[in-house]
């Protein structure tokens, strides 16, 4: 069995493919925040009574149905339900000595896959199943991952 | 003081079981995500627009109270709520060097009740106080393993 | 480059701090779920049907908007959006062999004003803007660890 040390080193193509993916998706996902925050300062559709401040004179309550904020907490809460087990998954998957052609590849489509959920969620909407496509291939690679990290440490 | 290699070692009993139970824990919670998913097609409570095509002719507009959506929802926010912090909490806790049958046990406990939360919520309702206790028993763990974190590292 | 072994070291410094804080934040989150459960019994705002019997006789239907645990949980979920990308983000930002005195202040700036961040909203309100910038210093923090992971990965 491989060393975890040789496993978590910078030479292992594998770990350096996954530390950078991770980092892209980090980015990734807390653009969502700042483009939460744009929509409500634009719509004025603010959650708490004390954010109304930033809504000029037109914002009197607490706004929780605007369509484009709603679209973006959406695309956020799939991302914290789906790209942070993704994380977790390849990391622990790298522990697996898994074969670097495939572990580059899958850690590189899931996170494609992902910034196209969020293109084609937060911005959309683009007609179906587009979206489920871009939920659906992650989800299948984090579910592969595990299973092997499940077959390998049982 | 344990070097972190020995700590992360595959010959550490305590790490072995930690990413066994990790990886069983991500398959548990990506589950939730596709349980959601089968109740809003088979109850036609779609979240987006462009989702209603899954519904047939019957699914016109979205639909934000399905019990057994909502239910699913709310467990599956209970996880990235508790078995995340978990997660995290049991690998800094690995790196304390804890005694390895409290260590092993804490884990499998933790994530033995985290399976026996999703059973009763998502699938239930089973009178409380139920799901209390299996929510109470690993977030309990997750406070005393990250309390041993801060005591190791101050 | 620096060896993962010696970046991950319990006599790095950055790593030990790096724990500690991890630790701390886990904590704070984890608090979150018992400060929403006490308001959900103070305030008889339970959300699934078979809660109502810690309500006693004046609880009768699940309640969905009561203002202090709606606000809990805006903080909490603030929480998971920002939280845990931020101690993944300096997870891998401290293999980045980053300078110590920057990396250790970062992280402790950082988890310092998440705990200012809940304070000042699941106690608040409090006038704005001062949970902005709570909110808004973590989330440049962690976007500026996780530009340094990618452009040293890339």
């Amino acid at each position: 069995m491989a060393n975890i040390v040789d496993l978590l080193s910078f030479d292992n193509i594998v770990f350096r493919n996954l530390c950078l993916w991770i980092g892209i998706l980090i980015v990734k996902m807390l653009f969502m925040s700042g483009l939460t925050a744009f929509f409500r300062i634009k719509n004025k559709a603010f959650s708490s009574p004390e954010d109304l401040m930033f809504g000029g004179k037109k914002a009197k309550a607490p706004k929780y149905d605007d369509p484009s904020v709603e679209r973006v907490r959406r695309a956020h809460r799939n991302d914290l339900e789906n790209v942070l087990p993704f994380i977790i998954a390849s990391f622990f998957y790298t522990l697996t000595n898994p074969t670097p052609f495939l572990a580059v590849n899958l850690v590189r489509v899931g996170a494609l896959c992902r910034i196209a959920h969020t293109a084609v969620y937060a911005f959309g909407p683009v007609p179906q199943p587009t979206r489920a496509i871009a939920f659906g291939i992650p989800l299948a690679i984090s579910v592969y991952m595990s299973v092997q990290v499940i077959l390998h440490f049982a």
